[in-house]
């Protein structure tokens, strides 16, 4: 294997003839000389090839142009839309994305922590599969700054999260909308913040006594739903709002096998947004999406604010919704 | 925000009351001194909390204990896997993982290699979404090693690739061992090399005559072969081979929807083991796991080799997949 020479700042600066103080801070756009030399030892830099060593960079506490993203979605479902919403924001400035996954366990955690700051990151995103849980590695102390982003943090911390609420709200009140009225709401396990969110908002607008059911999250859990709402003589619902595309799926499978026809006598719309499934779903689903790739980007900015030192206002910040309209829930397309 | 305060080798000295050189030894497990001082100086270490400065060390020529993974498969489907295999492998050796995505631009490509190298990975692994297209970047000569797993490398690369022949072969006997004659193959485009493989297996096992069907990737071309193998007057096949697991779902749906019964009168196995497909299709399906995680560990462990100046064969290695036994091809489960 050939090994590519480096090129170092010594080497910029003899072929520019400057001394190694000048070509670095030409290169840093700091001290003081002519445009003209500032500009020599750039181009110079670039013909050479001159990789600014990011390492001595970080040494002397400038920044490294790095970010971590942390996160123990070994899935990756919700992770990698955060991840390349954070890419797109920080491709500008030359920053880079490295994400590391843990599992859950904290020593492990803790290794993959060191090691990011090892490579004195400008930053850390912490990110998971559920924001009413948190990573099992402490961040609260580390000398980079931190954000949130799909999973619980501290108090204080800057956190991001989807506003499910209005998520939800903005699903239920498209069925009311398109004229239905006995609306249902088949969703996951009552352990989840989200599931809890999304129900008070389905109830708030479709009313109180508008059933919510919890199960799995799972298409089987959507066939058992209909199966337990269709079971008895009726009057049965006319829309179903999921909790997630998977139990939606299994839903429009099981009323396609009873003969009803979605969406002209049911309209069912579901949540995540997942292309896999809600493409596939015959017919299309309808789903809110909880613009992860949005969210990734704006953790992006906010890490980038604090790298620079600027103030970022702590708390939690709710990212809107927005729901996709394809086939299932009757109808026109977008609003 | 409070900043840790950063433990340095002067306080570990300081306070074991040994030179700055000698802890230094002491930690790196080099130098000529008692068991007992060594002893000291990494108690003390640990008491303080202090963590060797990775940039330092790599800055000395060190291995820094960080494999960086590069993808252009945003969408995670088979990087995740590899990604979970490289990091068992390695975490315990203390080697941390940073997956770093790029999309289909060589620009981008090359800032995120460059940052890679800036952090000074001990190696990079190159990850794809298809083992007959390489990466948009050059990794061919770069000062550290290259194992390509998933993705096309250049000649006399260290290059990983599933056995896709051997997955299909086994795949074909398993459907043959069960008493089917009459086979048929559905799957992807023609112009993916993993297909012309696995069709070529599957005729080998099946029959030259045993008729491929090509189409796209998806649930709706499963449907759509169907309706052409069974839109005639028959004979019709007893089994189908898919060449992946959405296919292999829409097959199973569109035959439940012509009342014949998946795996009783036609057996079906897909291909990939993707497990939200695979599992949630009814019944579930049986079908050929590509190893990908193993493919990881495997990965994970020349680079390991390599990034220890141990010598590694160049060339193309094969690795078995495996099929996963479950419900759609019939009878009992795993050989």
């Amino acid at each position: 294997m050939i090994k590519a020479e480096r090129i170092r700042i010594y080497d910029v600066a003899r072929v520019a003839g400057v001394s190694v103080a000048t070509a670095s801070k030409a290169l840093n756009d700091t001290g003081r000389m002519t445009e003209e030399t500032r500009r020599r030892v750039k181009d110079t830099a670039a013909a050479l090839g001159f990789r600014p060593n990011a390492m001595a960079r970080a040494l002397t506490g400038q920044r490294s142009f790095t970010v971590g993203l942390l996160t123990n979605d070994t899935y990756g479902r919700f992770t990698l839309p955060v991840m390349a919403g954070i890419s797109e924001a920080l491709v500008d400035e030359g920053v880079s994305v490295f994400l590391c996954g843990i599992e859950d366990d904290p020593a492990l955690g803790k290794v993959h922590v060191d090691a990011m700051l090892d490579k004195q990151v400008d930053g850390i995103i912490a990110t998971g599969k559920r924001v009413d849980r948190s990573l099992p590695v402490d961040l609260s102390q580390l000398p980079v700054p931190v954000v949130y982003a799909f999973t619980q943090g501290p108090k204080d911390a800057v956190t991001l999260v989807s506003d499910d609420g209005q998520g939800a709200r903005e699903a239920t009140e498209r069925l009311l909308k398109s004229g239905r009225r006995r609306l249902a709401h088949i969703t996951g396990p009552a352990s989840f913040a989200s599931v809890v969110e999304r129900a008070a908002a389905f109830q708030e607008v479709a009313g109180a006594d508008a059933p919510v059911l919890n199960g799995t999250w799972s298409e089987a859990w959507g066939h058992e739903a209909v199966a337990q709402l269709w079971g008895g003589k009726g009057p049965y619902p006319d829309a179903v709002f999921c909790g997630n595309d998977q139990i939606a799926r299994g839903v429009v499978d099981a009323l396609r096998e009873r003969d009803v026809s979605v969406p002209r006598e049911v309209s069912v719309i579901g949540f995540d947004n997942w292309e896999i499934v809600a493409a596939a779903t015959r017919p299309p689903l309808t789903t809110v999406d909880m613009n992860l790739k949005e969210l990734g980007r704006e953790a992006g900015r906010l890490i980038l604010e604090l790298a620079k030192r600027e103030p970022v206002e702590p708390g939690i910040r709710k990212l809107p919704c927005k729901l996709v309209v394809r086939q299932s829930c009757g109808g026109e397309s977008a609003e």
